[in-house]
């Protein structure tokens, strides 16, 4: 059994902005073809636009966020929220202004997902909320 | 967006023993190729024994419960355990006797799984921690 409270390891800077941390619950290797782990931002942190051909869920277990797919206004998301994100649809996630977020994300059918990792959320996309 | 900390509608009673509730919040038409909800278990509530083909994992979330394989002692699960349950292996879950026990739960590669539903857990089973 594990846990998955700790924060984990940083995450590569390459495809992040701020300070986040990875905890990688269930891998690829433990033969359930999914990628499952809790992600936690500190405040102002979020990932890069990225891609996933199998698209991904988000489970938001602590504090508040912002979430956005291309072209569209951001939304906050919070403790509670379940967020369904479309396949092949560029989007980012990340921590709100003052306060960190964490969520649970799932890569789901891993062996046919392609993620693909695109430029950093410049801050004037971050502040557009 | 949805929201998984609702309580959601009642189990059905076939499968169960004692007071449980399910909130589906990702379901296989959504297309995803996964089955992924939250189910709180009343204290003394549990699963029937059962057996998921693609296996399945658990992220507990709120509360302490209990785990168990066939032939194998009870485990204490609580907040912040991850059960990873391995494919075709006969087992339980539920609530501890004085706590409840909430637990996301996700079955992965749904168009390959059977979810087989066995017999009650009896209670001497249950005493037996």
């Amino acid at each position: 059994m594990t846990t998955y409270t700790e924060k984990g390891t940083a995450a590569p800077a390459a495809y992040f902005t701020g300070t986040v941390w990875v905890n990688m619950n269930v891998t690829p290797d433990d033969g359930y073809n999914i990628n499952m782990g809790t992600i936690t931002f500190e405040p102002k942190a979020r990932t890069n636009w990225h891609t996933h051909t199998s698209g991904q869920i988000l489970f938001v277990i602590e504090g508040i966020g912002y979430y956005q797919e291309k072209d569209k206004p951001i939304q906050l998301i919070q403790k509670g929220d379940v967020i369904k994100i479309p396949k092949t649809v560029v989007h980012w996630h990340g921590a709100s202004h003052d306060s960190l977020m964490r969520h649970i994300a799932l890569l789901p059918d891993f062996d046919k997902d392609k993620t693909e990792w695109l430029e950093p959320v410049r801050d004037d996309d971050y502040n557009s909320l």
